[in-house]
């Protein structure tokens, strides 16, 4: 019953039988509030882009033949029979001879099928216009339907929406889209001494720690938390709750339950409603996490600590989470550093170490040039001393967060958590780190 | 009057003249809304957390001094007293030789100063308690305000509010904070020929563009969009609509005015405001782009080529707007990649040319695996097979995406662009570039 998998397998197992985009919902979005969602089909264009043939230049609109072979020396002299006005159909056409006035923008009149930029024309001011610069059919000019063929496919359902697809979207007139429904995931905490974070605890009550942070972590992924009132600690309450939310949900998460019974309430309540497909990670802290599968729906028991439940949910649902949104894999930033102090570990399981970057919480500023480079005594075996460069080519330092308690609140003072492996015995001073930020 | 910059001084100048964050404003939003806002002051617990002295495990609430020298072999014996409910204040006291059972996040009673766990102790039915290990004071507990002490600051102004902060704040009470307001960004197009994407164009008339797509580009940043009615080629109107938006905005963007009249009037109108900075970047397309400083806040005019105006974006207007939000400098992200064909270019000023990753527009699960590396025959010199990596290790390709129109639909199939220097005569194939992505 108690199927005890490692950090890796937590995350891989959910993968492998969620895996995929679980968004079969769709819904139509304003372009305005478009941004980031996933396109739910193909965009059909009803119209061409541009709508006709289009200057892209300052200057006259002409038969090309009319300009071929001439030169400054020799100019192409062109009777000039109108302007044409922004925004406005010609009023005129172009036929042998003759041209007209355009802006960038304005529609190509009828017969003619280059424009000439204004630089290399001349006006006599007696009606004619001289042309120094033979062009060729389609110079400085678009034609009708160039950009986009009325019945073309423009944009792939499954795309994931960016500024220049909305802009893409405006011109062909299309203000709304069918995009993938957000996925929703509902969080309910448990506790008979949790109170939610309104209400002023009494007696040795707590304050719901779990389900505003969660729902914001669920928030920073693109899905939808929806927040279910606090269990009691009681099956039957826990049951027809985690039922309701799975029928409302595409996902769930409940969190709480740090004593032993609770956690088996929820084991007990998954188990009866589905598969369990592990039941705890062996990694400190966040060993009582629990994840099943009902009705091909993700829910997940994470430990009631908050700073576990945070871990775990960073490191076990969010890749789940990201691509059940379409997001790809998502795995959130992670920054190369060398530890200045050393980290004892003996648990037999792996253990997660929030650190800080040196200096500061926020690292950027201190660390560009190097000058998070001064060498400090702490590094006993000097070799903290070299650090390794991230990306961007910063050298960085990382230390861990000492805390007494390892409450929510100590994590302030962090910038992320490293992973020391159950294999190890803990990591040295000097040693080079992938530091997994928290944003 | 044209002071002509190159893209490098485009991006400096205004990040040298508006940099650190602007935004002065601040606004008070519930928990639920904060996440990723600017905490815009200190926040100081009124209360300690945790208000009482918490077991972290379950178990039995002793005094320590009574289990020392205990072992399985010698098992101290306490006299059971009772139980702590959850949530409740515990309705009996430990005195010397007794002790309580309690589970996790329960009240460690008066006079106890220490949990042993379940494990380590045996009950005998009778009323009293075997304890088979000693524990020092604190053991299996978590003394009250170790947490967070009343009148302790606990957050920072100025930290991005991540998940873990709003766990912090919810376990305080604290359900609203104040935070920086979003900045808020004026989007102006101007152009007779140009009418909103609500409406049909008539005769030569077009679409915008510009608008909903630099509202999105603004919305991506993280600052607040704030659109304004298209206005007409006309110098006084320009005029009142820029200054109307430096009242309301923390920065204004113009775009439009494709044509040599409509970009003279932008320029006029934020000369007459402010001081123009710069005007004309040396880079293909973005040449007409220019950046003001008017009352100490930033308008940048863009040019009317939807596709220039968002590289120009892109490049030169969200760093500073990651800035002004608090964001760093947020540059986007940059992957790594091996061109597949050469790109001529020698217009002796710098090019933006739009690139997909090899394959399709998402490259990501081709190039796993280095899927991407088999040998095309378009590597002209072969170079190409070998290609660069990315900081995941996957080997990229990129190759041109050719678009005789260059309109916004074009880029649908790019992945991002590289920027080709003006002092080269373009890009090799096998040459390794940074490939700015779009998202």
């Amino acid at each position: 019953m108690l199927t005890v998998v490692d950090l890796e397998q937590a995350r891989s197992i959910p993968l492998e039988r969620f895996g995929g985009s679980c968004a079969n919902r769709k819904r139509v979005v304003s372009l305005d509030g478009a941004l980031g969602k996933v396109l739910a089909r193909d965009i059909v264009s009803e119209e061409g882009v541009p709508p006709f043939d289009r200057s892209t230049m300052d200057g006259f609109a002409v038969r090309a033949a009319d300009t071929f072979g001439c030169s400054e020396a020799l100019p192409a002299i062109l009777t000039l029979v109108g302007e044409v006005e922004m925004g406005v159909a010609p009023d005129a056409a172009c036929s042998s001879g003759t041209c007209m006035r355009i802006l960038t923008g304005g529609q190509v009149p009828q017969g003619a099928d280059a424009v000439v930029m204004l630089e290399q024309c001349e006006e006599y001011g007696d009606g004619t216009v001289g042309i120094m610069r033979a062009v060729a059919p389609g110079d400085n000019m678009v034609f009708k339907n160039d950009d986009v063929k009325p019945g073309e496919p423009v944009l792939r359902a499954g795309v994931g929406i960016a500024p220049h697809h909305i802009g893409s979207l405006a011109s062909m007139g299309i203000t709304e889209c069918e995009v993938l429904d957000d996925v929703s995931v509902a969080v309910i905490s448990t506790g008979d001494e949790i109170v939610d974070e309104f209400r002023k605890p009494v007696g040795a009550q707590m304050r719901d720690v779990n389900a505003p942070m969660l729902a914001a972590a669920v928030r920073a992924c693109g899905a939808r938390p929806v927040r279910y009132p606090i269990v009691p600690d009681e099956y039957d309450a826990l049951l027809s709750a985690v039922r309701r939310a799975l029928e409302e949900c595409d996902m769930v998460l409940v969190s709480g339950g740090s004593s032993a019974g609770q956690r088996d309430n929820t084991a007990r309540v998954l188990s009866e409603l589905g598969e369990l497909l592990y039941h705890g990670v062996a990694i400190k802290p966040g060993k009582p996490t629990m994840c099943a599968a009902v009705r091909e729906k993700p829910a997940f028991g994470l430990p009631g600590h908050p700073v576990a439940a945070y871990f775990m949910f960073l490191e076990v649902v969010r890749p789940l989470l990201a691509r059940m949104c379409g997001a790809g894999d998502a795995g959130g930033r992670v920054r190369r550093a060398t530890l200045r102090e050393g980290i004892p570990s003996n648990h037999g399981r792996a253990e997660f170490v929030a650190v800080r970057f040196e200096g500061e919480p926020d690292c950027a500023s201190r660390l560009k040039g190097g000058q998070g480079a001064e060498p400090h005594s702490e590094g006993a075996s000097g070799k903290a001393s070299r650090g390794a460069f991230d990306e961007d080519g910063r050298e960085a330092f990382a230390s861990p967060v000492r805390s007494k308690s390892g409450l929510i609140s100590s994590l302030a003072a962090a910038d992320g958590y490293i992973v020391i492996g159950r294999n190890t015995e803990g990591a040295s001073a000097g040693q080079r780190v992938d530091v997994r930020l928290f944003s």
